[in-house]
Order: C-alpha cells, then structure tokens, then sequence
C-alpha cells in the first residue's frame, strides 16, 4: 500500500503557477498581487453528513472543491490558491485517483495553485481551505444590502435538495426529473464568472448553501434590513415544477440548501445593467423580491399575501 | 442545544486586530503587509488517530493550535490569521467551551487572528489552517541544508512519544517521569520565538512531528545531502534517561513523533551565534549531527560505528 508521502506526492502534487513555495515544506509560501486583499474561506464535508458514503469519487473531489469556490464566488474574488487536508479510513488508491481527478478537474478549469496540505487516517472528511484575491475595498459583503435594493438570485434554486429528497425516499422522481436534479446535486457549479461581474453591481451577496431563506437571512441580519420574496417569481426548474409533492417542492426552493447559486441585493439603478450582464453571460438571473426597512423575512404569494414559512434552512446541530 | 451559528458566535467569534473582515461572511478578507510574504499550512487532527476520544477538551484546544503553529515556527514565521473547521458527533456546549478556552489560550498568547471557520456533524475531527508572516526571502526551508552545516535540535525529543507509549501500556513510567512527559504529549509549545530568532541564522529547519529521523529525513530529502546523527549527542530528558525499557526509549528518541521540536542545520561559522541565542532565549539548542554529501542518514553509536535504524518514522498509511 503505498504511504501517505507517495500519495500525496502521486496524487496531490501539482505543479504552481503563481506561488513561490507550494507542497512539500512545513508550509507554503505565497505573496499577494499588489493592490488586491486575500478572501478566505474554508468548508469541512463529512461523510454521512454531506455526501453518501459510497459516494461517486470523482463526483466527490469536485463538490469538496466547489462548495469552497463558492464561497469565493459571493465575494466577488478570483480564485488563486487552496490547501486540501483529508482523513480516510484507508488508502484505496484507485479511490484517491478518481477524487484527484475530480478536484483537479475544477483546480485546472479556475487556475488554482493547490499549495498545501494533509493527509490522515479517520472517518472519511475533507476540509479544503480556499483563498482568492479581490481589489481592496471591491469585495461583496453580506452586510451591504440597503432599503429598495432588489433581490436577485442566480439560475434556479431547489433542484439539489429535490435530488437528495428524491435519494433518500421522500419523493419519486422521473428520469427526465432526475437528469435535470442529480448533477446539481453532485456536481455544482461555482458561479465564480458571475461573482467577478457583479463587482460594483451588487450591494451584498452570498451563496445558497443552506438555502435561499436561511441564506438572505444572513444578509438580512448583517445588514439590518427586511426582505419580502415573491413566491411566484422564484425560478423553478423542470424537475421542481413537475414534481408530484407540491408542498415538498416548494420547500426545496424556500429552504433547499447545497444549490451554490448567488443571492444577491442591487440598487434598482442597477437593474438594467444586471439585465444586460444576465444577457451577455449567458446566465440566468431572477429579480425575487427587495429589501424594506425593520427586521424580518416575509414570502408573499400571489395575492400578496405572507405564507406560513415552517422551514427555516438547515443548521448542522438543530434538531 | 445551541444551533451551529449560535456556537460559533458564542465561543469562537472574538474581535480581531489586524484583519478587515472576520468572521460572519462568505470569506474573511485580510490584507498582507508589504514586504511580507504569506507562510501557510493545515493540519488535521482526527479523534482515535491523533487524540484519545476522551481527551481533555482544553488540552485538546490547546494541542489544535499548537500542532498547527509549529509549522509557522519551522518557517520562522510570525503567526497572523487562523481558521478553524471541526467536526463534532454532537454539540456538547460544556466540552466546546472548554476546547474554545485552550484553542484561545494560545490565540491570545500568539496574537492570532480567527477569521473563519466550519462546524458541522461528524466523527470527532479538527482542521486548522494557519497563515503568518515572514519577510520575503527569509523564510526557513527545508531545501537548504548544505554539505558541512551543524545539525542542531531544540529542548529535548521522545518525550511525547514516551508519555503515549506508558498511555497505551507499553510502559509504566514513575509519577516523576510522568510529571516531565504528559505535559510534553497534551501541551506541546510552538518554537515560534526560536524560529523568528533562526531567520539569518539556519540554513534549513523543519519541526519534529513525525520523528526526529523522519523529519531530518526530509530535509535530506529536499536538500540532496546525507547526514550523521551523534547518538549520544541527542537531548535526552530524566523521563528518557530513567526509563526502564531501554530500546523503547531510544525509539522514542530517534521515531517518536509529537515534540514539535525545532531540527535545523546552519553553518559552522554561525556556531558561537547560535550558542548565544540559546543563552540569551533561555532556549535549550543542542548541536547532534552534521550534513556530509551523498544521500542517507546514518545514526553513529560512542565508538562512531553506524548503529541499525529499524524504525524510519511514522506514516499514517503504512502498515
């Protein structure tokens, strides 16, 4: 079997390209590019809890990868360098192979130095630390969001959680709604591009990771405003607007975590221009409500009328 | 029970001095200072691999940081920013402040800067990323030994490992010995002083995580060059010197992993500097072998014959 050296060495050790010290001291070293500040950010995936135990490793290397581009993706940051700590409970190395190939699949395609690392015996865990750079001052916040802003949010949301709801037996999904869920499931897409767009557009922003309400929640709290959201206006995929479970449904796209789309705020004198880039990037982006002052988050249906909001997203020790 | 945002406000949300963004966004943003270069790492600490699971949470706290400072230490880095990711099976809130108090501990003795995070549910598991500080171009590296330096290594070395091997009964030490290595196991302390105090004076430096042969190993390894260790010459503590099991302890010496010593080499004509830094630091630093060309490392007994070395370290893998 080989040893925790040869496989990091093997699988792990990748040539730089914007560091002066990657893998293979005590640490690594890096310097900033001038004028910029460094974002950082880091998610721990735990098996059981995160992702099934027997899950697709190629699937897996990606989404550990993805969920922490992510989060530079909210703040409008380009993606420069990340460290990859993992414990597994043996070295299968047909199995680290395919997870390599499926980190470095996203390392390769955003230009990420993978500068450090560890490597462990233990209960299947992987914590990436991710680093991006972004020009002083120019970062999305959580907390900028203010009174008339609109409320925005990319692609379509709920799909992640319909396809785990859909794994674990809560509903039954077609083919053509499952072709449409899984991969959102399994393979999320950063929306790195569109963080890096949306500098000077948007107000504040995040990702939906716990989902859409648990996640403008944050926004709200750091910024000290209200929200209401237009239920109606919620984009909703194929697979959410078929689905034979209304309320199940629904309750992905309110409080569905694991989406990584962006949510984000911005000045109504900005809507014409977040058109304009939704058009010229090819990505769909949703005006879903706006910002009011006082406290609170309320979901308004067609008749504008508040609905009961029951799901409040997703806390790891709730019970 | 609290929830997850909850704990992690109460217990590991302090205000930060030298960062712009902390905790409670997508990412932190934190800006270098000029003339420095970035030093990071990470390490994962795993219950049942690195730690007892009934370990002292305090200790254990302590122990995280520790691990991961020594790191910065061995680059001759000064600590900045740290970020804490954990996993828990569940969210005891007596243990997390307990672990939050001797996590902290040395934060605050440190000036460290927590900036981020991730809790979640899981097998126990720990996972610190560390970035400090260091004057571009000063940074102590393993690849810089050369033919002819001294080898020299801080305080005394088998002691953690000594400690463990009387926990999981392959010795049975007295309460005096004890005394001497528990706090060695439980409390390690980062050479961070020494190793700013290196900066000009090493040419390579590594901390002894893994075993004083280990390590040494891999300054051998990154630099092209062999090496001869003095047996005899080796910081041996009472608690070594004293112990029954002879060969046992020897092992410990030479293999054992978890003194988060400081091994480096420097050039003979830094002898007397580094001799006075000891004095002046109150720093135990004790010269035990020297680079010679070629590859390998060789242990040489009193009469200076090479004595076998059966145990080459520890590597979480190998069988």
């Amino acid at each position: 079997m080989p040893s925790e050296f040869e496989l990091i060495r093997k699988y792990f050790t990748r040539p730089t390209k914007h560091t002066r010290l990657g893998v293979g001291d005590d640490c690594a070293l890096v310097q900033t590019t001038p004028g910029m500040e460094l974002a950082l950010s880091t998610d721990m995936l735990v098996s059981g809890t995160h992702f099934f135990p027997d899950a697709d490793p190629f699937a897996l290397g990606h989404k550990v990868l993805a969920v922490n581009l992510s989060d530079l993706a909210a703040m409008g940051a380009t993606p420069r360098w990340g460290l990859l700590a993992m414990a597994m409970p043996k070295a299968d190395e047909a199995w680290v192979e395919a997870f390599s190939r499926g980190f470095f699949s996203l390392v390769d395609k955003y230009n990420v130095d993978v500068i450090g690392g560890d490597t462990t015996r233990g209960p299947l865990n992987f914590c990436v630390q991710i680093m991006g750079e972004v020009p002083v001052g120019a970062a999305l916040m959580r907390s900028g969001a203010k009174v008339g802003d609109d409320i925005w949010v990319s692609g379509e949301i709920g799909d992640a959680a319909l396809a785990l709801a859909h794994l674990q037996g809560r509903v039954k999904l077609t083919d053509a709604s499952l072709a449409i869920c899984l991969p959102r499931l399994h393979a999320p897409a950063p929306r790195i591009e569109l963080g890096l767009l949306l500098r000077g557009l948007a107000a504040s922003c995040i990702d939906i990771s716990d989902g859409l309400l648990a996640d403008l929640g944050h926004i709200l709290d750091r910024s000290g405003v209200s929200a209401e959201l237009w239920l109606d206006a919620l984009p909703r995929s194929t697979a959410i607007r078929e689905c034979p479970e209304k309320a199940l449904a629904q309750n992905c796209v309110l409080a569905g975590g694991d989406d990584y789309e962006l949510c984000f705020t911005a000045s109504a004198n900005h809507r014409a221009a977040i058109e304009a880039l939704a058009e010229a990037s090819g990505t769909w982006l949703t005006r879903i409500g706006k910002i009011n002052s006082g406290r609170g988050l309320s979901v308004l249906d067609t008749n504008h009328q508040p609905i009961e909001i029951s799901a409040i997203g997703f806390d790891h020790f709730k019970q």
